[in-house]
């Protein structure tokens, strides 16, 4: 019996859609509706009870459309809000750090592991513990806040002279400190891959949880027999800002054009 | 007869602060209520309609507050929402772009003015004829959006070699036009005035509008029999985000040390 409700995915803005991108690749029949919270992001600024409100509104927007699965495709608001929303659904809840921290354990080869995200992850401590919970004893974590990230990729500089000078400020600690490992621990990182490579050297794996998550996707739709028959999935977009403006910006982010509708929704009118 | 209501001043986070500053040192007697929308910021990067929803929530809040005069210590907010909230209104509304630009005017021996601002505030072109409006016939006005601007204004890079490449960047076409004034048309500027003079040379005047717009307030009080009795006046702050936070970043944009006891409030509560 097929489950042909779509899967919900909520990001912040458009960071998200990199994580979107490799579920539509690792799932291709599944539908999906994406909430793009772009009238309140970012919330990697943004303090923890902020973001648990508005991480609540968006997931029950999505759960309005009637969705099967909630992916929480940003990773402030799951270090942040993860723990609340998979108590308070009835339905699953995926969120994108334990893949990328199980992806970074396993990829290490010298047990030093570099993570790079917002400041409101780095200060949770979410995903260092989540490295720690699955590495060898005595793996070595470095963390590293990279707040000017965010507002490079979305000004679309992401590999020019600029962005090597500020790879260089917020990454000489974890190259000094010998790490063979880097998790991409904003979902707007992966745009700046090129930028951070060239920084780190090529021995350097960065770890872009996007696929590692759309592999827990696809895990929960078999074990829970939630798959569904593959015809015609929906593709749906939501933003709580103007959708002419999320539609310029999401290109790069998704890796291809976007599909025309995009809707406006507030989540803020959900009582939470 | 004195009017001892406070000034209501609002902003999308913290910026509004060098606005604020500037109101405390022309009328040190009037009380001010600030309010900084934190949990939805930055508003550089939002559409029309959602700054003008967010910014009529504010007033509301403001109003609430029994203020005598509403500030719009937001150049986006100002450019997007001024004429709005100035109809829906029963007490004075003062923006920041106005004064600014009229400042530019007077300023400019060479006729060539450049505005810097956010993406919102370019595109909504209300600077642009603002600075026409003022300016002598056949005055050249060149605009540029610099949204790296506010991250690094916020990370504290005020005055690095990356702020330096930043505006190189964004400021080449300004030097190369020639311009003599230069208006910093976001809140956030301030803060990087001695990265920006080093690019553009000291020949170039700086238009910072907090003062100009502390002249607006002063003489709005004095004409509306609004001025207060100058004693003890109220210092109070809110954010929409955790007050910890607001008073964690909030120093550098005072230029001095924050009274204690900001306090919480979302404004999204109102129905606008």
């Amino acid at each position: 019996m097929a489950d042909n409700r779509p899967i919900g995915v909520f990001d912040s803005g458009i960071g998200g859609l990199t994580v979107l991108r490799e579920i539509w690749d690792m799932v291709p029949g599944e539908g999906t509706v994406y909430f793009g919270d772009n009238g309140r992001a970012p919330y990697g600024t943004k303090s923890k009870s902020t973001i648990i409100k508005y991480s609540l509104q968006n997931m029950r927007f999505l759960e309005d459309q009637d969705v099967k699965m909630i992916v929480i495709a940003c990773n402030t608001a799951s270090a942040h809000a993860y723990k609340v929303l998979s108590e308070k659904a009835d339905i699953p809840v995926i969120e994108v750090v334990t893949p990328g921290a199980r992806a970074a354990a396993k990829a290490t080869r010298n047990g030093k592991i570099g993570i790079i995200a917002t400041k409101g992850s780095v200060n949770s401590g979410v995903y260092k513990d989540a490295v720690e919970r699955y590495s060898a004893p005595g793996t070595e974590i470095y963390q590293q806040a990279c707040p000017l990230f965010v507002s490079l990729a979305e000004e679309g500089w992401w590999d020019n002279d600029i962005t090597a000078a500020v790879c260089r400020e917020y990454l000489t600690p974890l190259k000094e400190a010998g790490i063979d490992t880097l998790v991409l621990g904003c979902t707007h990182y992966p745009l700046l891959s090129d930028a951070i490579r060239k920084f780190m050297g090529s021995d350097v794996v960065l770890i872009n949880a996007g696929k590692a998550v759309a592999e827990v996707v696809r895990d929960t739709l078999n074990a829970g027999s939630l798959a569904s028959d593959g015809i015609d999935p929906v593709r749906a977009f939501y933003t709580s800002d103007e959708p002419e403006l999320f539609e310029e910006i999401a290109s790069p982010f998704l890796g291809r054009g976007l599909p025309a509708g995009t809707k406006h929704f507030n989540t803020d009118r959900y009582e939470v």
